[in-house]
């Protein structure tokens, strides 16, 4: 694959973009405040503005009448123009979430999945359902969806064609025919990694820096990575796979078959196997669920007198993951990193501080003195709701707004 | 730092920068060949190639009169438009490259550096001797020289300015003023991670993928990464820091202070005491100079008798290389991995097999299926050719061909 040459055109659609995405972040705006705020020239405002308002992305809302010149006009996202979907396909669950086409959420499911069932036909059916419940649920038709947007672990697109690589998953490009038939609606699929980065890049701190790392921390751990304002996908959509990137060479067995791997460590099985390492018979040890014992680790942090084996696993947990995370800054060199998902929502706030020291100590050089490392502004599903903003790119790209390469799966 | 816009004025530079690439490419070629090699348009083709003749960078050597139409000029690079200078300031010497404006090799001279002294003084008058003695044997003056480039380990451009970070050296931006008032040419600073990327993109590889990684391995490592065409250099320019990456967590002691860097086991020193591990006092073991050491191990893999603890050092070795590579793919997943430096010289084709094996087993999912692994075809010292080529492309800037945004250091 040579390097895609940039044409015109591709500059008149990153205008687009950062006037959306100015409206996005602004709720309400102006022209002139897009201007500032993009540093776009007025008159090229005027346009892709003007672009915007007719194809019903942007509507002028209000016009507010100052002591001098002409009347001004309020921008909002013109929410009405139709939904979009994201549905996150993780390993015990099945979410769905409808956003309207301002990317607020408007309805959500969530259904349990067998996470020993993985035939292609029952995790379609399974996507299928939690899409006509949403649906339900919003109180919509397909006709007024303008896509989805379907978040597959481990989905790859190489030279080879299209898969997906879950440990025990086995799925091909007719798997993905299916799931598109099913659907029957404009759809568009990705790998979680990517999803987290664009969640990142529109409603987070993307776009105002020129490199980020998020880091999703749940059952899996992995990275998404934006630089310059665009998604780092690599060779086969693979790129952020730093979950399965070593910590500890010939360490912990890892479920992708390997060993010592990031994830083993600091997935949420991984820091109950550390704690069980620390106090084998800890009654915290044995709980069967990972969000449950996730969220006892959280809760026994928090109370007065907090438990010295929950502290002490908290504290080696932090040490694994600012390892892991210097290691990804000795490579990158990001201006921030943010950390979003389950375990991060439950014990984000204890894990930050060791994190950052060890990270601080760890990083090479000076790579991490000026390095920012917080909890992600993006709430909720990242993984939903990114890739329901795939699915809205996707959309402006089919009414011609957009230039941005979306890799489709199908 | 926000997101670069690009401009119109970026794709024309663009467009230049891909005329002249395949013009050094290609050695000799035509209009026509630059427009099939490029995807240019023929006008597109024939305005660049006019900025470029005029500029004197570029030269019309000869016409080819065809059976039918017009007469074919042959084009070529200007050789003869001045020279450019590249210096490698390493911790074990300095070594000094010219280069003639077509990037050929003209005059070169080495000059040991004792690493145990690295007073900025003794450092600047370094460089500024080993500049005299290239232009002395070059048989050039001053005047005739476009631009020196000077890559310094571990250069680094953050929010807090500018400064070199090796261990013990301690710079900062009076002395890189010091550099240029000594060098007293139009000077270019950067760190050799960069310098080596760019010799790959401009020589090598990198230009006709979206993404390489360039790993360079002596008595440190790195790695020089490429997307899309350009350098990653990351927020203080310290992307690419993999061999202060970890390999082994709290494992062997790496000369940064930290612990279990892949350099303590794969830079020259590493590869050493990987073979005092296996037979402590096996005689290379104790080669006080690395060069000779490597040269060593190189010449005993060679015998028809090979010696089984330098065997079993050479897969110790790729080993731990095809893992922490493992982890590089893991995170950027690249098209393609060269390898390059004095190691990769001498000891490459020795382990790339097994370096090979390891890192598609360890890499995650798919990512290393398609992946290319080779000895860079950028031979010589890539330090000085990258660092020479970036001061070529600030005198392409300097005379308003390129926009290249090229970070200064002073
Ligand atoms: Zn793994
Ligand atoms: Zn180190």
């Amino acid at each position: 694959m040579a390097v895609p040459r940039r044409t015109s055109r591709d500059i008149r659609s990153e205008s687009r973009l950062d006037a959306l995405h100015a409206v996005l972040a602004a709720g309400e705006t102006t022209r002139n405040e897009i201007a500032a705020a993009t540093g776009l020239s007025p008159a090229t405002v005027a346009t892709v503005v003007g672009e915007l308002i007719a194809e019903g992305i942007v509507a002028e809302t209000k016009l507010t009448i100052g002591r001098v010149g002409r009347p001004t006009a309020t921008l909002t996202m013109n929410a009405a123009r139709g939904r979009v979907v994201g549905i996150d396909v993780a390993e015990t669950y099945v979410r769905a979430v409808m956003f309207d086409a301002a990317l607020n959420e408007v309805a959500s499911v969530e259904e349990p999945r067998d996470e020993h069932v993985h035939d292609p036909a029952s995790v379609v059916e399974g996507i299928g359902r939690a899409l006509d419940n949403v649906l339900e649920q919003g109180g919509v038709t397909r006709a007024y969806v303008l896509g989805v947007g379907v978040a597959l672990p481990g989905l790859v697109q190489g030279a080879s064609g299209v898969s997906v690589t879950v440990p025990h998953w086995n799925w091909h490009k007719v798997e993905l025919e299916r799931l598109r038939e099913r659907v029957g609606l404009p759809l568009i699929i990705d790998n979680p990694l990517k999803v987290i980065a664009t969640a990142e890049l529109w409603l987070g701190r993307g776009r105002y820096c020129s490199s980020m790392i998020t880091i999703n921390l749940g059952t899996g751990v992995g990275a998404g990575i934006v630089l310059e304002g665009r998604i780092l996908r690599g060779a086969t959509n693979s790129a952020g796979e730093w979950g399965h990137s070593l910590l500890v060479l010939d360490g912990r067995e890892c479920r992708c078959g390997r060993r010592g791997c990031v994830e083993a460590y600091i997935g949420a099985p991984g820091i109950q196997q550390t704690l069980r390492e620390i106090e084998p018979g800890h009654p915290l040890a044995d709980l069967t669920m990972q969000r449950d014992f996730i969220d006892a680790m959280a809760e026994a942090a928090e109370r007065p007198d907090p438990d010295p084996a929950v502290q002490k696993t908290i504290e080696r947990t932090a040490y694994y993951l600012g390892s892991a995370l210097a290691d990804l800054v000795a490579v990158i060199n990001p201006e921030i990193v943010t950390l979003t998902g389950w375990t991060t929502w439950a014990l984000g706030e204890h894990l930050l501080p060791a994190t950052r020291a060890r990270l601080v100590e760890q990083a090479p050089g000076r790579s991490a003195d000026d390095l920012r490392l917080e909890v992600s502004t993006v709430r909720g599903n990242s993984v939903a709701t990114g890739v329901a903003t795939i699915a809205l790119e996707r959309f402006l790209t089919d009414v011609g707004l957009l230039t941005t390469r979306i890799p489709l799966a199908l």
